[in-house]
């Protein structure tokens, strides 16, 4: 069988209770879709998680072993997802970083399961979610592993029917759903919420705001998605994720997100062609 | 050697980093000083622990298996820490919780280590944090392991002279240190903040309002302190504190401070007689 997890580069399944990730949540992590043994986003990954390592003060892993785990967790898997964590690791008790840090590295991979095609063609049906994110400028952006706020907003449903969340600030704006960023149309003007307050920043969102150069980043309110005239979610695992509904408000897939899955596609960001469409 | 430590009961030193608690720090702990195989504060840490199983949906811990894991993994020690950790245990990847939540809980002991006599004859010396505590009423209170404001806080300083650190709020309210929980008495009103929208709520202040009965429970300004008569923390490893130096500011160790370290002495709830003073 192959290795289908890595710790600290070793063929090991277990960590210590004592380390930080587990104590604390005091680490990071990235979750990428691997196709043959690489991930299309890579490079996007690795820069938010050196960003997250300068925020939280932890030393950034080197890219080039990271990328050879990652091949080698994913060996046999055409598409694979996988997940590194880097944490703290191991320190005395307490919240005082450690003299001297060695990080934990966990890759491990896991088989991919495509959405059903639909998904991508008729769009996807999403809620509200009452759980709000805490406004926390620290830590806004950067994908950590204090994610408590994102499971009790996935725990508020539990209908096959509705795939994702979308969560408010605790100033009430909207921000993201709970996996997955989100854009939409207004009049022509596409819109992201700004999440310099709180929120992770996609990679998939950061490609599409390169691609796209005019979009506004900027604070939106729920009741503008009322007369929004397209809406779609966006993450590196699941790509672009036109919503047909929100709550009871029905939408059209429109042209800016069929256009953005072409441009997703022609890219070669999704596992098989045809997937998307 | 002695077993240190017991996952699931079991004589075990590793978990899976496939475990929510590694993943999302998605679960809860409880540090417990225990004297002779007891935690003198048993019932209250018992309490918030339910409270946060509450508060997430997890299942609660058997208590009565618990005290004996407690009991079990500290034995030949006089004193000793110990931490309990619940987790939501190993799920499928993503934030939906599983369809049935196997716990993984987590009791480990570790040797007591004394603070210096005179940290509670003369007190302590503290600083001012810039890290704020997000605001998040869903978590506030209960100790989950979502802990990087308490990580990014402590991180703060390197300076063996200065014990701890005081936090705000975003709003910026004084709410707690980073671990610890703080009282002030001005005029010779015994005041702490209100917990209810961030910061643990601690078994040691649970047990102090208990005691006092005619606490101000409310938002406090960084700003009173410069007025206050007396400022202690306390937390139930630790006990009381008295504070004596804030930033640049001195502070007498009070007869407020003085009157409930003899009522924390007089409970049973230290390790050694004549530790306090």
């Amino acid at each position: 069988m192959s290795v289908r997890m890595l710790i600290n580069g070793a063929a090991l399944e277990t960590v210590s209770p004592l380390d930080r990730g587990f104590c604390y949540g005091d680490g990071l992590f990235e979750t990428l879709r691997v196709l043959h043994g690489r991930a299309p986003l890579w490079h996007r990954h690795m820069q938010r998680l050196a960003e997250g390592c300068a925020r939280l003060q932890l030393p950034p892993p080197d890219v080039d072993v990271l990328a050879q785990e990652v091949e080698k967790v994913s060996v046999g898997l055409e598409c694979a997802i996988v997940r590194i964590t880097i944490t703290r690791g191991i320190s005395a008790r307490g919240y005082a970083l450690p003299a001297e840090t060695m990080p934990t590295r966990v890759v491990a991979a896991f088989p991919f399961v495509p959405m059903p095609t639909n998904s991508y063609t008729s769009g996807i049906r999403v809620r509200w979610c009452s759980t709000r994110l805490a406004l926390q400028p620290l830590l806004a952006g950067i994908k950590h592993l204090n994610r408590l706020e994102q499971v009790l907003a996935r725990a508020e449903w539990n209908d096959a029917e509705i795939f994702e969340g979308l969560m408010c600030d605790t100033d009430g704006h909207l921000i993201c759903a709970t996996a997955a960023n989100i854009f939409c149309v207004c009049e022509g003007r596409v819109i992201t919420p700004d999440l310099s307050r709180c929120g992770i920043a996609g990679v998939a969102r950061a490609a599409l705001l390169d691609h796209f150069g005019d979009v506004e980043i900027r604070d939106l309110l729920p009741e503008e998605l009322m007369h929004a005239n397209e809406i779609f979610l966006c993450n590196s695992v699941r790509g672009i994720l036109p919503v047909n509904c929100v709550a009871d408000k029905s939408y059209a897939v429109g042209s800016v997100t069929r256009e953005l899955q072409k441009h997703w596609r022609a890219n070669g960001w999704m596992a098989q062609d045809g997937e998307q469409f």
